[in-house]
């Protein structure tokens, strides 16, 4: 089986924007033993609409579209792909009540446009939207699947995975993709390529990705079997070889974010943490804190920009400012003790550095960030330079930080028994 | 004219890539007045790539492909394109020296599948590639503009300005593309829908897309025009007509961010903000921090997600927690004042609510939050209602808040006067 994928908009021709709905639905597909032949973008256009759903029929077992649902005028997929398949549309009082009760509870009028989401091409199956107010649709016709999914990613992924990926997995043949994620952190890609291509060479039917993602390099083994348990025996095989060549540098090999392995481990040793932020103003506080349950191990978290600042929400002593400047590993240890002693945490983490694109000198460039932990024992400081503009100095700081956690929890469980 | 875009290659077909060389092509093309009518991805697979450039020379004036040069076997852009135009493939023996200079050069040996890459299709063009061996093709044919260029950026970009634009500028038109961003925050889609359609329906040759973008509403009107004060004037005319209609919900009519509004009118105004949050849990710092040159403007976050940390850290009074609870607009207007006097800023900004997935009771569900701001005259709360997910929930809770120190900016402004 094959599949086509569709994203409809006119916003996603411009320089602007780019489809990456496509990349969720490639694994997905996948996943379901389907094979991607062809992406396309094309406007809110009826014409090419036409033209793009009327190719993919021709080729494609099955074709999923992204975006075009909406209330508004421009959005034109249902219509269009009705259209051509000769279908008419019919009003859904049901899905109506639905964006009726959706506006109610979200106490606003519903505007009359969106009325225009209940219509639905005559014997396609509706796919509840627990997100938003466009139903998915699903059809079959000519022996093609047609698959219509609204564009933003938070509807259309659970959509995906509750609606459509149960009815695909009933149609779909035996081969089956296999994979495996392994995340690491601390190595750059050429290194990591190096410690594990003499491994992966000898795998020939496994194909492997190595890609830099934001601010770490992950691995992607791929390997199309119908059998799941050799496929399952070759890869973590693989797996266990590389996870030797990389040690403690691989973090995740399930997927798991940076964040969500300390929360993890930082649960596990019913430890707490407390962080002191200057450059990189919150985004570490805002890492730790995304992670579902954060509240049983973050206790705080305190932006201090100005040296003032550093003295009186962080008690870091003027002298230490003065004598050795706000980015220094002296500061990001102050920093670091100083929020723990507040918050009585059982770690402290201070950051502080040059995030950009001014404030650099000759001896503290741009991209230069000190990195604190400390606990009851003592304090440890590491400092960094990361190359990039600001946004992915701050992004590489909170990295650095969040890894030195993990790397210090690790050590902390060693010791410990 | 119009044009297509087509990236070759399989690895574009896997969940872990994506294909950017369009992102610069559509820019670069809308530069020289040539729209995108089309974006498809397409595999080394010769049946594939015969469909997607055979549907692509029925529709488009120009195709423009990337990928698929390189001098391995399964790069087979070259072979197909010539079949399919029924072109002889000629070798071309200055491109062969090219090639042969360029390995001598690195000191090493051709291998002699690198030879393909001086097969060039009969009639064509060559374009030189100053950064790789693949040169480009230009090809003439059935009224339509063939271009194929490398894969990599690297030698895709320089190729294109040096070789391309100067040959499509000749052949476009006087047409070029004029655009606007707006943006809003603090209205849906539907309704900023049904405020401005009144008005572009009376610019027949204005296109107009509407955008959910994460949290903000945005408009871009597009217009094709040959005649560049007349199309600026339309378009000025139309955004002040949206500008009327939207009113203070409209944050940015030149695509500047809520965080760059925010600080341009705090710096404008001279004051200074400090933030204490729970549920965002330094998202709201993170994105004020974000803005170069905030700390003129930034002076302090704290992240306090416990009860003791919102007494200790921010002197919200444990009785008012005790009483209210910790998500109430009393206890947001607590950290709003807390955080202000700690910090002698002059705007405090408090966020206090339920982002889930658990934690959520009848009364006050998963979702609510609320958002509070004071200064030295008083303070004001106000709760919002957001529904999806933990990521989403927060993200939304920074950008009412933003906006809500927007609006307060503004009404700040205006009674100064």
């Amino acid at each position: 089986m094959n599949a086509q994928i569709i994203a409809v908009g006119s916003e996603l021709l411009t320089p602007d924007r780019i489809d990456t709905n496509s990349l969720f639905l490639t694994a997905a597909l996948n996943r379901l033993g389907i094979e991607v032949i062809r992406k396309s973008v094309v406007g809110d256009d009826p014409t090419q609409l036409r033209d793009a759903f009327g190719g993919a029929l021709e080729r494609s077992d099955v074709i999923v579209s992204s975006g075009g649902l909406g209330p508004t005028e421009d959005d034109l997929t249902r219509e269009t792909v009705a259209e051509l398949l000769g279908r008419r549309l019919i009003r859904d009082e049901k899905i109506l009540e639905g964006i009726r009760e959706r506006f109610r509870r979200y106490k606003r009028p519903m505007p009359e446009t969106n009325s225009r989401q209940a219509m639905v091409p005559e014997g396609a199956e509706i796919l509840p939207n627990a997100r938003g107010t466009a139903p998915g649709l699903w059809l079959e016709a000519r022996g093609r699947i047609v698959i219509l999914l609204p564009g933003p990613p938070g509807e259309l992924e659970p959509m995906f995975e509750r609606e459509v990926s149960p009815r695909l997995a009933k149609r779909s043949p035996g081969l089956r993709l296999f994979t495996r994620e392994l995340r690491i952190a601390g190595l750059p890609e050429s290194d990591v390529e190096e410690r594990v291509s003499g491994i992966y060479r000898q795998y020939p039917d496994v194909r492997i990705t190595i890609l830099a993602v934001s601010t770490e390099i992950q691995l992607h083994p791929r390997l199309w079997s119908d059998h799941e348990r050799e496929a399952n025996r070759v890869l973590d095989e693989m797996s266990e070889r590389f996870a030797l060549a990389l040690g403690e540098n691989l973090f995740s090999t399930r997927g798991q974010t940076l964040e969500e392995v300390v929360a993890e481990s930082l649960q596990r040793q019913t430890a707490t943490i407390a962080v002191a932020e200057s450059c990189t103003g919150g985004m570490l506080a805002a890492r730790l804190t995304n992670v579902p349950g954060s509240s049983t191990y973050f206790l705080g978290g305190i932006v201090c920009y100005s040296n003032e600042m550093k003295t009186s929400l962080v008690d870091v002593p003027q002298e230490l400012i003065e004598q050795h400047g706000a980015v220094s590993s002296e500061v990001a240890l102050a920093l670091a003790e100083g929020v723990r002693r507040r918050t009585d945490a059982t770690m402290g983490v201070g950051i502080t550095g040059i995030a950009g694109p001014t404030g650099g000198t000759a001896e503290k460039p741009v991209g230069l960030v000190h990195v604190a932990i400390s606990d009851r024992a003592g304090a440890r400081n590491k400092a960094f330079q990361f190359a990039g503009d600001r946004q992915r100095i701050r992004l590489n700081a909170t990295q650095a930080a969040l890894d030195s956690v993990r790397r210090y929890l690790l050590f902390a469980a060693h010791t410990k028994e």
